[in-house]
């Protein structure tokens, strides 16, 4: 992983540990318990794609600053929530940019580990999404990815972005910029205009 | 694994797909959304059981052929259940037969690496119900394994059915076809026959 | 570890399963239903723990007496409560128990393994408060830990004084009875006298 690539990936934690922090107030909840829904969010996703792929430590094992970096955004975001209202758009906003930095990294990670481009979309969408589910599941809520315009399918398209690039044989550095670029723009595209894909409703018999 | 187990594996593994998808219908899934629950309700038990062993690769990381499995019955359940009813009566049998196929799996590649009965029987159950029981959590239920007649109780057979057949040494295709029989028919039969064992409620003092 | 953290570690899973068991009461849970939560409940922080850990196997696969031990806990709870009403102050109390217990205990693996103090607070608390998490998703709540009178306050509290006893030179006994001491302390008395830290909610916007 390139200094860039750790960059991105500090602050795709930082992003998503204030988006666990923020989904806290939807609930009564204390202080700690949002150091807990932070470090769940921020995390969640990498450290099961480190288990998966068994490749070395897990990456706030291997490097604990992942951890301080959680915890001085869950402080941060405790302390200027109570001076300071913040819009619900800038809670969707990080997200979606922790979506796209999470995905790249993810699939980027798996295809170094295990070379199959299949394996690496499942990987970046698992790493982009899960620690987002675990946070809902947490709250008690059907997790966003389940039901929310066009979330999974922004990760799907920045996963595959990136496998396709790579395997094409472009830059590493444009692969990460167009594999941002193409989750973040599709998931914030579906947030302007309220896309969203045909939901799922099993047929009712006819009375 | 001999080819046959192969095979039941990756029906196992479409019928839990056809399963987590249906259970989508539930709620305001999306497409997309229907692919995680049917990835999560197919391939949660096998992952948990495999990072547990620690033996080798997880199962659809060795071999992605398990994802196509699910994409494809995933798929095919969104669109299929699109024009058609599918009885929910369906949709409990396909739980049923993904839970006896697994539970055998489990039991076998248990007592294949730790050699202890009592491990076998813990991942068999562990094998056949966790699928199931992460679908349910992302839904917001309360799982089925935990309250409904008789679940846990026929993977709970299905699995000692499996040990004690091998620890009595015998054949490999006889231990299979006994504990699917075991746990299919407990299930089925308790369903068909509104089975149940007696409900735990903590008592509450007199007013 | 030694023989007396042992007998405190099967202890800290006794009452766990015990918290577990108890809980199933709140819904309409079955015998085994009972089961699964009480093994979820006493086992789920120590195999997080050890799978993050990577250091040989999870705990109850390298020796099953845990198994067994949950085993008992579940069963006893259930045939007990049908003939005796278990006030709520009591599933309290042996959930701190086990809280004190469990913290300690993961600190020290993790202090074995990783040589890092903030790691070793990160994994006591996450064998403190995972089974209980774990415990209240599948019964469709907000976890205690989220929101109930300094409940991670306390496990951090206890997870930090092991470690820095350890780092002082303490003697280990010295080291374990302090720490379980500051976690129970803090627990206890925060439920005798309905502490609780500030809860965090957004501000609405103005009306």
């Amino acid at each position: 992983m390139s200094e860039a690539v750790y960059v991105l990936d500090l602050f795709g934690v930082a992003v998503f540990a204030v988006s666990g922090s923020l989904a806290a107030g939807r609930k009564r909840i204390d202080i700690f318990g949002v150091l807990v829904l932070a470090l769940v969010t921020a995390l969640g996703g990498g450290t099961l794609r480190d288990l998966l792929l068994r490749d070395g430590d897990v990456f706030w094992i291997a490097n604990t600053v992942y951890l301080l970096v959680v915890l001085i955004a869950a402080l941060f975001t405790f302390f200027v929530v109570r001076v300071l209202t913040i819009p619900r758009r800038w809670l969707l906003l990080f997200d979606a940019v922790g979506l796209a930095v999470f995905t790249m990294i993810g699939a980027d990670k798996a295809l170094a580990v295990t070379d199959s481009g299949v394996l690496a979309v499942v990987m970046g969408m698992m790493t982009g999404v899960v620690g987002g589910m675990l946070r809902d599941v947490l709250l008690s809520e059907v997790p966003l990815v389940l039901h929310k315009e066009i979330y999974a399918t922004a990760t799907l398209a920045g996963a595959i972005a990136y496998v396709v690039m790579v395997t094409l044989g472009a830059p590493y550095a444009a692969s990460v910029v167009v594999s941002i670029a193409v989750t973040l723009g599709i998931r914030l595209a579906a947030m302007r205009w309220g896309l969203s894909l045909p939901l799922f409703a099993l047929r009712k018999a006819k009375p």
